[in-house]
């Protein structure tokens, strides 16, 4: 009974928000910052593509990948012979990254030059990769992967077979210093700047679906899924 | 006469290309790899933001900002009080970073779990940040960010006066080491999978822009510029 108690306390008091650190909070636009769980979740779930930071030979490298979310957990994966996958291997301390999604939802146009933005969500997730060898973690790891790009596709495809698995390497990256950057709403002019005759607001971004596209070679008789058609 | 002759020739041999390098020879999927100078451009110009990556106390940070071409050189801008910017200035030997660009362009969907993709268009630019302090080019530069949100605004916006231009700072990389990747068109399923029932192609995304939304306090008889309204 008591475990069960603590069990139910420690989701229950799960902080709705992530701790911030010395790297997570922003020298400046700090009215921007937000280490909101759900925030930082939904900005996540809503991305195709993150760009992958880590440092190579000193140097650093940013490359955009997919990536799929378990819970506080994000897993990216790659071929086994791929540069930052190499540097997760066994006996390996992790590979240091650092992971950011962003979407562009306006244009901001302001009467001065200087105030010209971007409306925009982010989420950087700094922490060490480590690469998952656990047969079970990496398949709920790969369907991760391949429900971010369609919810539930997963389950209508072909799993990976041993000779697939065994050319993939998947590294996690925990969600623990994490935060999030919003900037909403349109141009913030100097008062004395809200005469001047030059049109100012925000052009906002259309994002949506065109028609599904089928492969040539499509057997025939392979309806669209209603996973896609529902879009 | 003999000046303007090198110059021209100088002109006419500069590669259509860049020069690829240890880092911007994928070590996978080489074939979707292109050194290409034009395409390279078409796909800094089309994005709003880049995903900068730099090192700071060994790890690796990754932060999307604006950021504006002229020619070979791209230029970001920020706080003058911004941490990667703190790192270029006078003294300093320039920041390493990456700096890359991606534009999503759709969803793969393969009969097999494992092939599962993203249709894509990436730039990776390696090199070294410095910090911008030549007035002229620091005016240029800045043009390049407001012109690269919409063309042509930089001209009917305020420039930046004495007090903005002081809290800026603006640090340009040059486009030397520099790789595009492009994945394009459907899915790429083994031919054992192809009588699957599972639906394979490409969801495409749409882009676009919606109606533009003028600020509330925009001075009144304040039109659409035509920039605009032509979209």
């Amino acid at each position: 009974m008591q475990g069960t108690t603590e069990d139910t306390q420690a989701e229950d008091t799960r902080a709705a928000a992530y701790t911030p650190t010395g790297r997570t909070v922003p020298t400046r636009s700090a009215d921007r910052a937000s280490y909101d769980r759900e925030l930082v979740h939904a900005i996540l779930d809503e991305g195709y593509v993150c760009h992958l930071g880590f440092v190579r030979e000193g140097a650093p490298v940013v490359l955009p990948t997919l990536y799929g979310r378990v819970g506080e957990r994000l897993y990216v994966h790659g071929s086994t012979g791929s540069r930052p996958l190499r540097m997760t291997g066994q006996g390996d301390p992790g590979l240091p990254v650092c992971l950011t999604v962003t979407h562009v939802d306006g244009l901001v146009l302001a009467r001065s030059a200087f105030h010209h933005s971007i409306n925009y969500r982010s989420v950087v997730v700094h922490g060490i990769a480590h690469e998952v060898t656990d047969p079970e973690e990496r398949r709920l790891a790969l369907d991760a992967l391949v429900d971010h790009v369609v919810p539930g596709r997963s389950a209508d495809s072909r799993p990976a077979n041993k000779k697939e698995l065994a050319a993939t390497a998947v590294i996690r990256l925990d969600l623990e210093e994490v935060s999030a950057k919003v900037r909403a709403g349109g141009a913030d002019d100097e008062p004395e700047d809200l005469g001047l005759p030059h049109w100012a607001g925000v052009v906002p971004l259309r994002k949506g679906y065109d028609t599904p596209v089928p492969n040539a070679d499509l057997a025939p008789g392979t309806g669209l899924p209603d996973y896609l058609t529902a879009r």
